[in-house]
């Protein structure tokens, strides 16, 4: 039976993303242009995400810290580059109290130059390095176009920010933290990922290179997920963050950025969720199991409360639904909200010794025995709709994967059915501004581990030097 | 062993608290005015507070949202007490790219607005009440005079905003909070703090009613450390958040909020650090133990290693320092770190059979047996250095806690030595405002419980209606 106040996935996309988000109340439009507000299902979403990144940062050695959210306009310009990309995003603070500003603040939209200027004072000597700091923040870009999670004014992410004695270990951090963040998509968000090396164009300003975690939402469209940057010396030149080096020579340091940001809630929505609202994967689900009491019936309450006390015990966080609306209510709002578990206790199945478990995934229903070890049930269950998750999506992934060798090829598919376009390229900037005439596509990033097969550029046809994905992004 | 990187605290009270910030890196000073960086060991201790009250909060059945960080000049302007407290410290968005905005934007100084508007468009009925929201974010107060912690420009916090369907509901919760503030200082920071309502002078701009707890530092002045605000229907009605009650009427809700700030850590610093830098109770220290093996002997770093493992297990947080100094830099760290137990392992201890424990508030040493219960043995000393933080404080607040019942007392006492003024107040605003021509003297709040016995105010020598606590203030 099909929710009522979702627009169906497949008649209207965008309908659809923006129905789920607003009936499982992960946020809503403020009074604020181009801001949402996180309510509380999308901000304890955010928190679970945050948690389980975090630790995977202190796991490989990364502390946080708190930068200022203001940065002057003179330490913003010492790197051409950045400035250059950031300038036409930035919203500026010109008033403090009544008094026009001497300088004017703009508001971060990204830390590089405070914590390269950090750097630059806190560090002498090869002793003082590696810096492995990251922080989660706010920041803002004066997006014209806004979408929640996808594209907002203010967003919240996390940013590292890292130095080091050479280029072969700040390559290594930047790759490292890649990988966490494609461990993290796919074992967590059960979201399959390519990952690669973004084009001179689509790198990020100011970074000698940047990897990047790409996925491919339902509809077929891609979605930057995270990246990772590597800076050389640049920074380290532009603030000037120099160390006395071992053989006693003063040298600049290596640098490294890499984020993540409340994006990938939006990707979750794409990628996992349904006719009837949210799914999502247990491993990163606030709320992993709802029971539902049928019937008012006082033993039957107890019983309830009685599994949730056992699941929580057990580290599996559950709550008991025990407000005064229908059984069939209860049902309908943990399946939109993405519970991934249900349990619903009622006196008909407990007289026949049962209880019965639905998966949100697929709405299964599995009678159970009542007095069987729950948490087993339970844990087996979400490994089951972990597992299934991370394959639907990789099967439609990989059904919406394109090889195409001409662009008459990329016109015919992209028009027919938008997804991940596998071609190869010669390298000319040219030839990758041509297929953005093709409904906007873009290169999502080079497949360094692919090989060259086919040895034709798709637009030129001259000889192509990487095997490159390519699609339409959000 | 005095450390010679910070001032004597009684030579220099504020440079000593520099110093201390400084030293135990857990603040710097950053390019950007009157804004600090918090570095790791600060950054950490912000987040064991803010964890420690996460749990309190949701505890009391508050979850936790996120609202944007721009205010619309009109949306603010809607409460005029509120606008006009803040507008003077207000910093504004008047730029979004290239453009000027229409209408210019407030960095929130704190988010009543945001929460206010947010509430009236969800509240329809008495079955959404009451909502208990919280937010951790940073806000922006554009003050002058800046101090890392205790005032700086851009400061982090927590704001809980809820509704209530009564007054009483309200009340009950405003009081609820205080409550939770006031247990979090004495259980976990190990601070006394006393706790009232504040004068209606010293009220939050636009409450009807708030409530403080307020601390005192070692060198006798007080520190507003958290407060508890009762809304009444004032907000309700300027942004009209309105419901349908049990009786089918509309009503306005009753609201409340509350905060506390990064300042909490300066509260730390200036209760409990001492001339050898930071002292943290070990409720509250992101770090408990530091294990140091003297000497480089691979056995020792082997032991060392062990006892780590075994307390990290029980959920000590402890770690060993391998790098490449000596023992005696090692101790100087730790100890300006304000870890609480230092645990020494060494080749002579180790051929008695013992291991040695250091404790930081103390500086007292006690050998061990070196097969003890290591577990129980570092909870026992953790929990008496806890008991004893407080202890001391709470000696040294009641030293410094006198009772004046003239003018010419408050005089004497306040340029002998400061601290907690108890006086008696007739309840006028032109008595407070003469206090505050001795050395800037203010309530800090009425003592409720506390019944009046002199009979005459302190100023004016009429009838006194309150007992009030007054002081210098950060």
């Amino acid at each position: 039976m099909k929710n009522k106040s979702i627009t169906s996935r497949n008649e209207d996309f965008a309908k659809w993303y923006t129905d789920v988000v607003m009936a499982a109340k992960l946020a809503d439009y403020s009074s604020v242009k181009g801001c949402v507000i996180l309510e509380p299902n999308g901000n304890a979403l955010w928190e679970k995400m945050k948690e389980t990144l975090d630790r995977m940062f202190k796991q490989t050695g990364h502390e946080n810290v708190y930068m200022p959210v203001l940065i002057p306009e003179s330490l913003l310009k010492k790197e051409g580059e950045l400035i250059e990309g950031f300038a036409p995003e930035c919203a500026w603070v010109t008033k403090g109290g009544s008094s026009d500003l001497d300088e004017k603040l703009a508001f971060r939209p990204t830390s590089e130059t405070l914590f390269s200027d950090y750097y630059s004072k806190k560090v002498k000597s090869y002793r003082d390095l590696p810096k492995l700091y990251n922080q989660w923040a706010n920041v803002i870009r004066w997006e014209k176009e806004t979408r929640p999670f996808l594209r907002t004014r203010e967003f919240l992410w996390q940013e590292g920010h890292t130095i080091h004695e050479t280029e072969k270990e700040a390559m290594e951090e930047t790759l490292r933290m890649l990988n966490v963040y494609k461990t993290f998509f796919i074992d967590y968000l059960a979201i399959p990922v390519i990952s690669g090396k973004k084009t001179e164009k689509e790198k990020f300003a100011g970074a000698e290179s940047t990897y990047t975690i790409e996925a491919l939402m339902y509809n077929g469209v891609a979605l930057q997920s995270a990246t990772s940057h590597y800076f050389g010396q640049k920074f380290a030149k532009a603030y000037n963050i120099k160390f006395l080096s071992r053989e006693e020579k003063w040298e600049y340091v290596y640098q490294t950025s890499w984020g993540a940001t409340t994006r990938m809630i939006g990707a979750l929505i794409m990628v996992h969720s349904d006719e009837n609202g949210l799914v999502l994967p247990p491993k990163i689900a606030p709320k992993q199991v709802a029971i539902i009491p049928i019937g008012k019936d006082e033993e039957i309450v107890k019983i309830a409360d009685n599994y949730s006390k056992i699941l929580n015990q057990s580290n599996i966080v559950s709550y008991v639904d025990n407000t005064e609306r229908s059984p069939g209510f209860k049902f309908a709002e943990a399946e939109v909200n993405g519970i991934p578990v249900r349990l619903e206790v009622g006196m008909r199945d407990l007289e026949a010794g049962k209880i019965t478990l639905a998966r949100r995934d697929t709405g299964e229903k599995i009678q159970i025995d009542k007095d069987c070890d729950i948490v087993k049930a339970v844990n087996e269950l979400m490994d089951d709709i972990q597992n299934n998750l991370l394959q639907k999506a990789t099967i439609r992934r990989d059904e919406l994967t394109f090889v195409c060798k001409t662009l008459d090829e990329v016109d015919r598919q992209i028009n027919k059915q938008p997804g991940f376009i596998k071609a190869e390229w010669c390298g000319c900037q040219e030839c990758e501004l041509k297929l953005k005439e093709y409904r906007g596509i873009k290169s999502r990033c080079i497949l360094e581990d692919d090989p060259i097969s086919f040895g034709k550029c798709v637009v030129c046809g001259r000889p192509s030097k990487f095997s490159v994905m390519w699609g339409i992004q959000y």
